[in-house]
């Protein structure tokens, strides 16, 4: 089971208003359980970069099954995971997060543009939106 | 100039609905004017591969100023520019159309999924749409 | 739905079993619905080239939805989707076939090691043995 | 002198004995003296992004003549090996051993899916398993 193109839209219209209602603008990505893109738009001035960042972010929650904020916690010089950062799509700081149904991932959310936690809430309010 | 994020939406709408009618499950991938990403749709059940050879095509449309089915016929071997299609994100099979505005390249549209010609009459439908 | 390690290694099993009939070496790889590695041989003396030749035969079957010989009808000079071969870790030519239950693709075999016709003989066996 | 597949498959076996013993899922890799890929099993249920750092776990060891934990320790910041894990497929935490014979290298075991303890304890009971 994975995500489909209907529901990844309405995750991502949730995030846009989100990001509006917050005065910041974003690039947000919805992938499948495969971590394979499905969905994805760029707000108006949002940073170029944050194309392959909002991409990697819903990738990584995907592949590493968990939000990338928790994989910065293990990530950091010294802890467990330290250098996963350079493996292939790997992106170590908020804004990704996994999207589960009963329990099961079917698929990740990620979003880039403004801080951290604000990539955060944006790719929240996407989940909330299912 | 570049076309806005409501503009890609309103195109990729448009060659959603083209295909659909076509009974064919693309990717749609469309370009600012610097060949970077703004918006990507993948209708459920759209190869795989689609996703990346959909944006290959916006970026080309957009990098060689030209459709990809016309890149292709100078791309084959024997011709001017056989080897191209080696170079980074570069397709040289239909599929990709420029966007102009004015006679200025705005972005660019790509389409996966089916065959080369029902990848450009789709992409055609999202350019008719703007 | 996808392949399960056990029906993977049985797969393998009975791959690595038509290859030593045949007198041949070869590695021998299975991946999933989306195209991710599961199990891999590599049998001894087989080409090292082969290492990625079959993990990128089994990716392509799955990503492009048919058997790595078919898209090399239609990846040639002059037709359809000449060029595809330069995209991330596509193989056009024999030795990748899709592993489908209920028409629906669950997976890919790719090997590699010999002549194309005997890599897919090889292939379709894990496929028989499933 | 290099470890061969039936080797190789002895090694996993234990290690995904081992793995269900502890009641995790991993993705375990055995490489050559070269540090090339002869044999790779992906537990149901494992994480995506251990197959990547499973293979190169293994290949770290070899290339680097030691278990990937004792790199980590030169690894960190202010330490004399800082910055290699950007090389390409480096990887600086426990779960990547060499495998020897004779005091030669003979290959590599690369174990990844819990933490980087468990990782490297089941790595270890592929390598007892010789």
């Amino acid at each position: 089971m994975s995500l489909t193109l209907e529901e990844a839209k309405k995750m991502i219209a949730a995030s846009e208003k989100k990001a509006k209602e917050m005065g910041v603008t974003m690039v947000i990505a919805v992938c499948d359980n495969g971590g394979h893109l499905i969905a994805l738009h760029k707000q108006d001035g949002a940073l170029l970069v944050s194309i392959e960042v909002a991409i990697n972010k819903a990738y990584t929650a995907v592949v590493a099954q968990m939000p990338t904020h928790e994989l910065k916690a293990i990530a950091q010089p010294g802890t467990m995971a330290f250098g996963i950062h350079a493996c292939r799509n790997i992106i170590i700081f908020g804004g990704g997060l996994p999207v589960k149904r009963d329990d099961k991932i079917i698929g990740g959310i990620g979003v880039s543009g403004a801080t951290a936690e604000q990539d955060a809430e944006c790719a929240q309010a996407g989940i909330d939106a299912l």
